[in-house]
Protein backbone atom coordinates (compact mmCIF):
# COMPACT_ATOMS: atom_id res chain seq x y z
CA UNK A 1 0.00 0.00 0.00
CA UNK A 2 1.68 3.43 -0.97
CA UNK A 3 0.72 6.65 1.06
CA UNK A 4 -0.88 9.48 -0.80
CA UNK A 5 -1.29 13.04 0.26
CA UNK A 6 -5.39 14.64 0.21
CA UNK A 7 -6.01 15.68 -2.50
CA UNK A 8 -3.32 13.37 -4.97
CA UNK A 9 -5.11 11.18 -7.28
CA UNK A 10 -3.04 9.31 -10.18
CA UNK A 11 -4.07 11.89 -12.21
CA UNK A 12 -2.47 14.66 -10.70
CA UNK A 13 0.40 12.43 -10.17
CA UNK A 14 0.89 11.91 -14.18
CA UNK A 15 0.50 15.82 -14.29
CA UNK A 16 3.26 16.56 -12.17
CA UNK A 17 4.95 13.74 -14.14
CA UNK A 18 4.71 16.17 -17.35
CA UNK A 19 4.99 19.40 -15.55
CA UNK A 20 8.66 18.44 -14.86
CA UNK A 21 9.48 16.76 -18.20
CA UNK A 22 8.38 19.84 -19.47
CA UNK A 23 10.58 22.06 -17.41
CA UNK A 24 13.87 19.62 -18.27
CA UNK A 25 13.12 19.87 -21.82
CA UNK A 26 15.03 22.90 -23.01
CA UNK A 27 18.27 21.36 -21.34
CA UNK A 28 17.35 17.85 -22.88
CA UNK A 29 16.91 19.94 -26.41
CA UNK A 30 19.72 21.42 -25.72
CA UNK A 31 21.81 18.02 -25.24
CA UNK A 32 19.89 16.66 -28.39
CA UNK A 33 21.17 19.18 -30.33
CA UNK A 34 24.98 18.25 -29.28
CA UNK A 35 26.41 16.95 -32.39
CA UNK A 36 30.19 14.81 -32.75
CA UNK A 37 32.54 17.49 -33.58
CA UNK A 38 33.33 16.14 -37.08
CA UNK A 39 30.11 16.29 -38.32
CA UNK A 40 30.00 19.83 -38.06
CA UNK A 41 33.15 20.53 -40.14
CA UNK A 42 32.24 22.45 -43.31
CA UNK A 43 31.58 20.51 -46.16
CA UNK A 44 34.43 20.91 -48.06
CA UNK A 45 36.77 19.48 -45.80
CA UNK A 46 34.49 16.54 -44.59
CA UNK A 47 36.44 14.36 -46.60
CA UNK A 48 39.17 13.07 -44.25
CA UNK A 49 39.61 8.85 -44.69
CA UNK A 50 39.29 8.75 -40.52
CA UNK A 51 36.54 11.07 -39.66
CA UNK A 52 34.82 12.87 -43.04
CA UNK A 53 31.14 12.44 -42.98
CA UNK A 54 31.64 12.65 -46.73
CA UNK A 55 34.09 9.79 -47.03
CA UNK A 56 32.42 6.43 -47.57
CA UNK A 57 34.90 4.68 -47.18
CA UNK A 58 36.34 6.01 -44.26
CA UNK A 59 37.22 5.18 -40.52
CA UNK A 60 34.15 7.59 -39.15
CA UNK A 61 35.71 8.64 -35.78
CA UNK A 62 33.35 10.79 -33.90
CA UNK A 63 34.45 12.64 -30.85
CA UNK A 64 31.62 14.19 -28.32
CA UNK A 65 33.08 17.37 -26.51
CA UNK A 66 31.87 16.97 -22.78
CA UNK A 67 32.97 19.44 -19.99
CA UNK A 68 36.12 20.25 -21.75
CA UNK A 69 37.41 16.80 -22.60
CA UNK A 70 36.41 14.82 -26.38
CA UNK A 71 35.15 11.17 -26.27
CA UNK A 72 35.06 9.03 -28.98
CA UNK A 73 34.51 5.07 -29.25
CA UNK A 74 35.10 2.86 -32.23
CA UNK A 75 35.08 -0.98 -32.46
CA UNK A 76 38.11 -1.92 -34.64
CA UNK A 77 36.62 -4.86 -37.73
CA UNK A 78 38.26 -7.97 -37.66
CA UNK A 79 40.80 -7.29 -40.06
CA UNK A 80 42.10 -4.38 -38.50
CA UNK A 81 44.61 -6.46 -36.71
CA UNK A 82 48.81 -6.37 -36.28
CA UNK A 83 48.75 -9.88 -35.05
CA UNK A 84 45.77 -12.05 -34.41
CA UNK A 85 43.74 -10.78 -31.21
CA UNK A 86 45.51 -7.38 -31.39
CA UNK A 87 44.46 -4.17 -32.93
CA UNK A 88 46.51 -2.54 -35.75
CA UNK A 89 48.89 0.19 -34.47
CA UNK A 90 48.89 2.24 -37.36
CA UNK A 91 44.93 2.44 -37.19
CA UNK A 92 45.17 3.66 -33.65
CA UNK A 93 47.45 6.40 -34.61
CA UNK A 94 44.85 7.17 -37.02
CA UNK A 95 42.07 7.20 -34.40
CA UNK A 96 44.71 9.67 -32.18
CA UNK A 97 44.80 11.78 -35.18
CA UNK A 98 41.39 12.35 -35.92
CA UNK A 99 40.28 12.39 -32.21
CA UNK A 100 43.30 14.92 -31.53
CA UNK A 101 42.36 17.64 -34.13
CA UNK A 102 38.34 17.82 -33.07
CA UNK A 103 39.91 18.17 -29.73
CA UNK A 104 42.05 20.74 -30.58
CA UNK A 105 39.29 22.78 -32.67
CA UNK A 106 36.78 22.14 -29.39
CA UNK A 107 39.36 23.64 -26.68
CA UNK A 108 40.03 26.44 -29.99
CA UNK A 109 36.22 27.02 -29.74
CA UNK A 110 35.70 27.35 -25.80
CA UNK A 111 38.40 29.98 -26.11
CA UNK A 112 36.74 32.13 -28.41
CA UNK A 113 33.52 31.56 -26.66
CA UNK A 114 31.76 28.98 -29.54
CA UNK A 115 30.37 26.18 -28.79
CA UNK A 116 31.71 22.75 -29.51
CA UNK A 117 29.41 20.31 -30.99
CA UNK A 118 26.39 23.33 -31.53
CA UNK A 119 28.73 25.42 -33.99
CA UNK A 120 30.57 24.79 -37.10
CA UNK A 121 34.34 22.90 -36.10
CA UNK A 122 37.49 24.72 -37.39
CA UNK A 123 39.74 21.92 -39.71
CA UNK A 124 43.07 21.64 -37.79
CA UNK A 125 46.07 19.84 -39.26
CA UNK A 126 48.46 17.53 -37.41
CA UNK A 127 51.77 18.67 -37.13
CA UNK A 128 53.08 15.88 -35.14
CA UNK A 129 51.74 12.80 -33.59
CA UNK A 130 53.53 10.41 -31.09
CA UNK A 131 52.18 7.59 -29.74
CA UNK A 132 53.08 5.23 -27.19
CA UNK A 133 51.94 1.55 -27.47
CA UNK A 134 51.89 0.98 -23.73
CA UNK A 135 51.06 -2.62 -23.93
CA UNK A 136 49.35 -4.83 -27.12
CA UNK A 137 45.09 -3.57 -27.44
CA UNK A 138 43.10 -6.70 -27.96
CA UNK A 139 40.71 -7.10 -30.47
CA UNK A 140 37.19 -7.29 -29.88
CA UNK A 141 36.09 -4.62 -26.47
CA UNK A 142 34.88 -1.31 -28.63
CA UNK A 143 37.72 1.20 -27.28
CA UNK A 144 37.64 4.31 -25.89
CA UNK A 145 39.32 7.89 -26.67
CA UNK A 146 39.87 10.61 -24.25
CA UNK A 147 41.55 13.52 -25.22
CA UNK A 148 42.23 16.75 -23.54
CA UNK A 149 43.80 20.08 -25.32
CA UNK A 150 47.11 21.10 -22.71
CA UNK A 151 47.99 24.32 -24.38
CA UNK A 152 46.03 26.36 -26.51
CA UNK A 153 47.31 28.99 -28.55
CA UNK A 154 45.73 31.15 -31.65
CA UNK A 155 47.20 28.64 -34.09
CA UNK A 156 48.93 25.59 -32.41
CA UNK A 157 47.21 23.76 -29.74
CA UNK A 158 48.68 20.34 -27.81
CA UNK A 159 46.67 17.36 -26.77
CA UNK A 160 47.30 14.77 -24.91
CA UNK A 161 44.85 11.65 -25.43
CA UNK A 162 44.67 7.54 -24.12
CA UNK A 163 43.36 4.82 -25.58
CA UNK A 164 41.33 2.13 -23.46
CA UNK A 165 40.72 -1.17 -24.29
CA UNK A 166 38.32 -2.95 -21.33
CA UNK A 167 39.45 -0.01 -19.11
CA UNK A 168 42.72 -0.69 -19.82
CA UNK A 169 44.83 2.49 -21.09
CA UNK A 170 46.62 0.39 -23.85
CA UNK A 171 47.99 3.46 -25.92
CA UNK A 172 48.88 7.04 -25.02
CA UNK A 173 49.48 10.24 -27.78
CA UNK A 174 51.20 13.34 -27.70
CA UNK A 175 49.57 15.67 -30.56
CA UNK A 176 50.36 19.03 -31.85
CA UNK A 177 47.65 20.31 -33.81
CA UNK A 178 48.11 23.71 -36.14
CA UNK A 179 44.94 25.61 -37.92
CA UNK A 180 44.63 24.60 -41.50
CA UNK A 181 46.75 26.62 -43.81
CA UNK A 182 45.42 28.67 -46.23
CA UNK A 183 47.10 26.62 -48.94
CA UNK A 184 44.96 23.57 -48.18
CA UNK A 185 42.03 25.54 -48.27
CA UNK A 186 42.91 26.98 -51.92
CA UNK A 187 43.58 23.41 -53.12
CA UNK A 188 40.07 22.67 -52.82
CA UNK A 189 38.54 25.91 -54.64
CA UNK B 1 77.60 -5.66 -93.25
CA UNK B 2 79.22 -6.51 -89.92
CA UNK B 3 82.51 -8.09 -89.46
CA UNK B 4 82.78 -11.70 -88.04
CA UNK B 5 86.21 -13.14 -86.80
CA UNK B 6 87.32 -16.84 -88.88
CA UNK B 7 85.37 -19.52 -87.70
CA UNK B 8 82.89 -17.42 -86.12
CA UNK B 9 78.99 -18.12 -87.37
CA UNK B 10 75.82 -16.96 -86.43
CA UNK B 11 75.40 -20.39 -84.33
CA UNK B 12 78.56 -19.77 -82.34
CA UNK B 13 77.74 -16.35 -81.48
CA UNK B 14 74.01 -18.27 -80.03
CA UNK B 15 76.19 -20.51 -77.92
CA UNK B 16 78.33 -17.71 -76.66
CA UNK B 17 75.10 -16.00 -75.76
CA UNK B 18 73.56 -19.12 -73.93
CA UNK B 19 77.28 -19.61 -71.85
CA UNK B 20 77.27 -16.16 -71.31
CA UNK B 21 73.62 -16.70 -69.79
CA UNK B 22 74.67 -19.56 -67.82
CA UNK B 23 77.82 -17.86 -66.09
CA UNK B 24 75.74 -14.90 -64.51
CA UNK B 25 72.68 -17.13 -64.02
CA UNK B 26 73.77 -17.68 -60.29
CA UNK B 27 74.06 -14.51 -59.37
CA UNK B 28 70.46 -13.22 -61.47
CA UNK B 29 69.25 -16.40 -59.49
CA UNK B 30 70.01 -14.60 -56.15
CA UNK B 31 68.84 -11.42 -56.94
CA UNK B 32 65.79 -12.70 -58.20
CA UNK B 33 65.42 -14.50 -54.62
CA UNK B 34 65.77 -11.02 -52.73
CA UNK B 35 61.48 -10.72 -51.64
CA UNK B 36 59.83 -8.06 -49.74
CA UNK B 37 60.53 -8.34 -45.74
CA UNK B 38 56.87 -8.57 -45.60
CA UNK B 39 56.70 -11.70 -47.57
CA UNK B 40 58.74 -13.70 -45.35
CA UNK B 41 57.07 -13.27 -42.11
CA UNK B 42 56.10 -16.32 -40.88
CA UNK B 43 52.14 -17.25 -42.22
CA UNK B 44 51.11 -16.73 -38.24
CA UNK B 45 52.49 -13.59 -38.64
CA UNK B 46 51.45 -12.53 -41.75
CA UNK B 47 47.77 -11.18 -41.64
CA UNK B 48 48.82 -7.51 -40.32
CA UNK B 49 46.26 -4.96 -41.65
CA UNK B 50 49.46 -3.07 -42.94
CA UNK B 51 51.32 -5.16 -44.16
CA UNK B 52 50.42 -8.51 -43.99
CA UNK B 53 50.51 -10.70 -47.06
CA UNK B 54 47.37 -13.07 -45.73
CA UNK B 55 45.41 -10.10 -45.06
CA UNK B 56 43.33 -9.30 -48.04
CA UNK B 57 41.64 -6.16 -46.93
CA UNK B 58 45.02 -4.48 -46.37
CA UNK B 59 47.52 -1.95 -47.34
CA UNK B 60 50.13 -4.61 -48.53
CA UNK B 61 53.02 -2.47 -47.30
CA UNK B 62 55.99 -3.81 -48.92
CA UNK B 63 59.68 -3.10 -48.10
CA UNK B 64 62.88 -4.18 -50.06
CA UNK B 65 66.17 -4.30 -48.33
CA UNK B 66 69.22 -2.45 -50.27
CA UNK B 67 72.63 -2.13 -48.46
CA UNK B 68 71.41 -1.76 -45.23
CA UNK B 69 68.04 0.84 -46.05
CA UNK B 70 64.75 -0.37 -46.34
CA UNK B 71 62.84 1.09 -49.64
CA UNK B 72 58.95 0.85 -49.85
CA UNK B 73 56.55 2.64 -52.64
CA UNK B 74 52.64 3.00 -52.19
CA UNK B 75 50.63 4.86 -54.24
CA UNK B 76 47.50 5.81 -51.89
CA UNK B 77 43.97 5.03 -53.16
CA UNK B 78 41.79 8.67 -53.88
CA UNK B 79 39.55 7.99 -50.70
CA UNK B 80 42.69 7.81 -48.54
CA UNK B 81 42.63 11.70 -48.02
CA UNK B 82 42.86 14.19 -44.96
CA UNK B 83 41.35 16.80 -47.17
CA UNK B 84 40.71 17.21 -50.88
CA UNK B 85 44.16 16.73 -52.46
CA UNK B 86 46.54 15.79 -49.24
CA UNK B 87 46.41 12.39 -48.32
CA UNK B 88 45.66 11.14 -44.75
CA UNK B 89 48.10 11.42 -42.15
CA UNK B 90 46.62 8.24 -40.44
CA UNK B 91 47.62 6.45 -43.50
CA UNK B 92 51.09 7.91 -43.71
CA UNK B 93 51.20 7.18 -39.88
CA UNK B 94 50.49 3.32 -40.99
CA UNK B 95 53.14 2.89 -44.16
CA UNK B 96 55.57 4.34 -41.06
CA UNK B 97 54.46 1.90 -38.72
CA UNK B 98 54.74 -1.46 -41.16
CA UNK B 99 58.04 -0.37 -42.66
CA UNK B 100 59.84 0.65 -39.85
CA UNK B 101 59.09 -2.78 -38.26
CA UNK B 102 60.49 -4.60 -41.35
CA UNK B 103 63.67 -1.86 -41.10
CA UNK B 104 63.95 -2.74 -37.42
CA UNK B 105 63.90 -6.82 -38.68
CA UNK B 106 65.96 -6.82 -41.14
CA UNK B 107 68.88 -4.92 -39.30
CA UNK B 108 68.94 -7.13 -36.63
CA UNK B 109 69.26 -9.68 -38.84
CA UNK B 110 72.04 -8.30 -40.43
CA UNK B 111 73.49 -8.23 -37.33
CA UNK B 112 73.91 -11.80 -36.66
CA UNK B 113 74.36 -13.07 -40.10
CA UNK B 114 70.83 -13.58 -41.38
CA UNK B 115 70.02 -12.69 -44.98
CA UNK B 116 67.35 -9.72 -45.06
CA UNK B 117 65.13 -10.09 -48.13
CA UNK B 118 66.00 -14.63 -48.63
CA UNK B 119 65.79 -15.82 -44.91
CA UNK B 120 62.65 -15.82 -42.69
CA UNK B 121 61.55 -12.52 -41.59
CA UNK B 122 61.84 -11.86 -37.61
CA UNK B 123 58.51 -9.84 -36.52
CA UNK B 124 58.63 -7.07 -34.45
CA UNK B 125 56.10 -4.69 -32.66
CA UNK B 126 55.85 -0.90 -32.33
CA UNK B 127 56.84 0.59 -28.85
CA UNK B 128 56.32 4.10 -30.10
CA UNK B 129 55.49 5.61 -33.07
CA UNK B 130 56.53 9.94 -33.66
CA UNK B 131 55.34 11.34 -37.11
CA UNK B 132 56.55 14.90 -37.73
CA UNK B 133 54.45 16.10 -40.77
CA UNK B 134 56.78 18.84 -42.66
CA UNK B 135 54.56 19.63 -45.67
CA UNK B 136 50.96 18.29 -46.76
CA UNK B 137 51.78 15.27 -48.90
CA UNK B 138 49.95 15.20 -52.52
CA UNK B 139 47.73 12.82 -53.04
CA UNK B 140 48.80 11.79 -56.74
CA UNK B 141 52.85 10.75 -57.03
CA UNK B 142 53.56 7.29 -56.01
CA UNK B 143 55.14 7.58 -51.85
CA UNK B 144 58.29 6.84 -51.40
CA UNK B 145 59.90 5.56 -47.94
CA UNK B 146 63.34 5.08 -46.77
CA UNK B 147 64.08 4.04 -43.21
CA UNK B 148 67.79 2.59 -41.46
CA UNK B 149 68.42 1.66 -37.78
CA UNK B 150 70.41 4.31 -36.47
CA UNK B 151 70.47 1.87 -33.00
CA UNK B 152 69.88 -2.27 -33.39
CA UNK B 153 70.19 -3.85 -29.94
CA UNK B 154 68.93 -7.89 -28.78
CA UNK B 155 65.42 -7.14 -28.34
CA UNK B 156 64.74 -3.14 -29.23
CA UNK B 157 65.77 -1.49 -32.48
CA UNK B 158 65.72 2.78 -33.11
CA UNK B 159 64.53 3.07 -36.61
CA UNK B 160 64.78 6.59 -38.65
CA UNK B 161 62.42 6.99 -41.86
CA UNK B 162 61.48 9.32 -44.17
CA UNK B 163 58.46 9.35 -46.69
CA UNK B 164 59.05 11.66 -50.15
CA UNK B 165 56.27 12.30 -52.66
CA UNK B 166 57.75 13.61 -55.97
CA UNK B 167 60.87 14.00 -54.32
CA UNK B 168 60.02 16.26 -51.57
CA UNK B 169 60.43 14.86 -48.16
CA UNK B 170 56.64 14.88 -46.64
CA UNK B 171 57.14 13.47 -43.41
CA UNK B 172 59.94 12.17 -41.12
CA UNK B 173 59.77 9.01 -37.87
CA UNK B 174 61.38 7.62 -35.49
CA UNK B 175 59.81 4.48 -34.26
CA UNK B 176 61.14 2.02 -31.62
CA UNK B 177 60.65 -1.62 -32.50
CA UNK B 178 60.88 -4.48 -30.17
CA UNK B 179 61.11 -8.01 -30.89
CA UNK B 180 57.73 -9.60 -30.80
CA UNK B 181 57.18 -10.40 -27.04
CA UNK B 182 56.28 -14.40 -26.14
CA UNK B 183 52.94 -12.99 -25.20
CA UNK B 184 51.66 -12.20 -28.42
CA UNK B 185 52.96 -14.96 -29.96
CA UNK B 186 51.12 -17.47 -27.66
CA UNK B 187 47.86 -15.54 -28.69
CA UNK B 188 47.86 -17.38 -32.35
CA UNK B 189 48.00 -20.75 -30.48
Amino acid sequence: MTTRSPGESPESALLLSTQCELAVSPVRAESQRMRPLQDLYPDDFAHCYGCGRLNAHGLHVKSEWHAGEAVARFRPAEYQVALPGFVYGGLIASLFDCHAMATAAAASMEATGAKPGIDPTPRFVTASLQVDFLRPTPLGPELLLRGRATEVGERKVLIEATLFAADAACARARVVAVRMPATMDQATR
